[in-house]
């Protein structure tokens, strides 16, 4: 399942707000409408909006149709606002960053060179991205075993990048290599990633999968339903702190309460050398509609306080291992991500 | 706030299934639709079940306006199916058990007799509820101090009792006791009890709160946001361990691993002498629609698994105390609980 991809000089992408009723894949030819859907959700998951964020800068570039480069600068430069337009993913801002270097290093060009380079240098970042999700499943589907319960939260799956999954590659992973398992989804309120997106791609692949409400989490580990955790990350931390999606803190709280190994997924790109902690990560607010209402419709009391945010922070001593690309992170997380990072360079 | 009252021979009681859109008090002269008002929580909370049952017993004895006394007593033996309405809440059974022992003292008396005493019982019952959860309010509010974010699940509030209620009984008086505090609702999947009646009752009453998804409770701790949480009760075991609404235990966990005291007010009621510990009390299962649906209308994709329970068991080691109408208990419960129920005899 291909969530974003480039077509006719078009971006287009599936509309995640619509899903499991509709299935809808839009065409795009306007930065500006690119940044309204990664706002509105209808692109949404850190390796898919990184995805999102590259082609931005190409759909930026097409838009030129004259012969001045000053001009057509100015304009790639505009398209580079993309980047703000979700704050706690991390891959967003790397996948936006890596497009400017490349037009950085290639803006002798001419005007149409640089175009066909960005386009391929999008494309280099989405085929990667599915390639890299392929990796993480073959790395992290050793730690899941036949009989397995496996809790998610939100969607971590081929939704969220550009194909495959990050979490859910791995489940995937676990069950192409024949493995028996049943998938617990979390709902995930307030915008039900869990209960309207895992479930649809798990149903769609054929993978048992048993939806709950995220106060229910704790009950099923209690009752022995669940041995595994396995969720993605929007950012993380050089001290092995992560961010995702609200309520993920709390899974993993429960996990190691009820001795369940608690992993993560997640490409290196959302690793963030920046951030030393969690404390550095800054943690998206999101409109009380979100809560008060549903479809439109108010589900809570008129003219309520609410506490809306988007993502919490996992601190490192609650997550067993980060699943990425090259291999299982263990604990001290300080230490093995330095590794990575000293090995990449 | 009156929840259910009794008024021109007709039980009345305020419909929870249409708050906050709409407040409607519904008359029943009929205990089968006395008992489906509790099945489709219509009435609900632990005390206020119990006040209903016991009013289904003396609509069945006021139903019956004949003469022979064999049809009478098999008209009432009928009512008291009412008790099986709900499985976990140990109140509608204690309330209706009350309720025949009172019949069975006073069977020898006139038919009109009986039906007076039936009335007056099941009056003692709701204002006792009423007078309890006061002296509740009294024995808890010197655990709240000003300043405090007070989080809550559920609703254990005037809806849930006959009027004042059981946790939101305990800020109320923390409130007339003139400390200045900020109420934290968890909105309460599926049903949303704290997104519609908590939220509103304390609305009502200009007491300030914020409204939380459930999966917000763990980073709202971490935020320094709650300082206690309360909760009420649906059945307490004679070891502590406490049956409450779906995702009680959740919280429970983060509070402790939050250092944030975690504190259940219940009447005495609550607590089964049958049950030793958790294990023996029964945990409702409902419908998936409850998760699937809001409003009538599918909110997750078609055709999936899906698990419901209604209630869950906070063992006693994350309880800091049980707030009674006879005093804060405190662990080891064991000890507390039985020191209770031998002052009680």
């Amino acid at each position: 399942m291909k969530t974003i991809y480039f077509e006719d000089n078009m971006v287009k992408y599936i509309d995640q707000t619509l899903l499991p009723a509709e299935y809808k894949v839009v065409s795009c030819t306007d930065v500006k409408k690119l940044e309204v859907a990664i706002k509105t959700l209808a692109i949404r998951g850190a390796p898919a909006i990184g995805v999102a964020g590259a082609y931005g800068i190409v759909l930026g570039a097409l838009s030129y149709n004259g012969n001045n480069k000053d001009d057509f600068f100015k304009i790639i430069k505009d398209s580079e606002n993309i980047k703000n337009a979700r704050p706690t993913a991390v891959n967003l801002m790397w996948a936006v960053e890596r497009m400017m270097r490349h037009f950085a290093s290639i803006k002798n060009n001419s005007i149409e060179e640089i175009k066909k380079e960005l386009v391929l240098e999008a494309e280099r970042i989405r085929k990667e991205d599915a390639e890299i999700n392929r990796q993480m499943g073959q790395y992290g589907h050793p730690l899941i075993s036949t009989g397995d319960g496996v809790l998610t939260h939100c969607n971590a799956g081929a939704l969220a990048t550009s194909e495959y999954g990050t979490a859910l590659g791995v489940i995937r992973a676990a069950v192409e290599a024949g493995k028996k398992i049943r998938v617990y989804s979390d709902e995930t309120r307030p915008l039900l990633q869990g209960a309207r997106l895992t479930t649809w791609e798990l149903k769609e692949d054929g993978i048992p999968v048993t939806l709950i409400c995220d106060n229910m989490a704790g009950i099923s580990m209690r009752r022995g339903l669940i041995q595994k955790v396995i969720v993605g990350a929007d950012r993380i931390a050089m001290n092995g702190d992560a961010a995702n999606k609200i309520g993920t803190y709390q899974v993993a709280v429960l996990a190691k309460e009820n001795n369940i190994p608690f992993y993560i997924a997640a490409p290196i790109s959302t690793f963030d050398p920046k951030a030393k902690t969690g404390e550095d990560i800054p943690i998206e607010e999101r409109d009380k509609e979100e809560v008060t209402h549903l479809g439109g419709k108010r589900i809570a009391t008129e003219g309520i306080d609410v506490f809306n945010p988007a993502f919490d922070v996992t601190p490192a001593k609650y997550i067993s291992g980060i699943i990425t690309e090259r291999g299982v992170l263990k604990p001290p997380y300080e230490k093995s991500i330095k590794e990575l990072f000293d090995n990449s360079c």
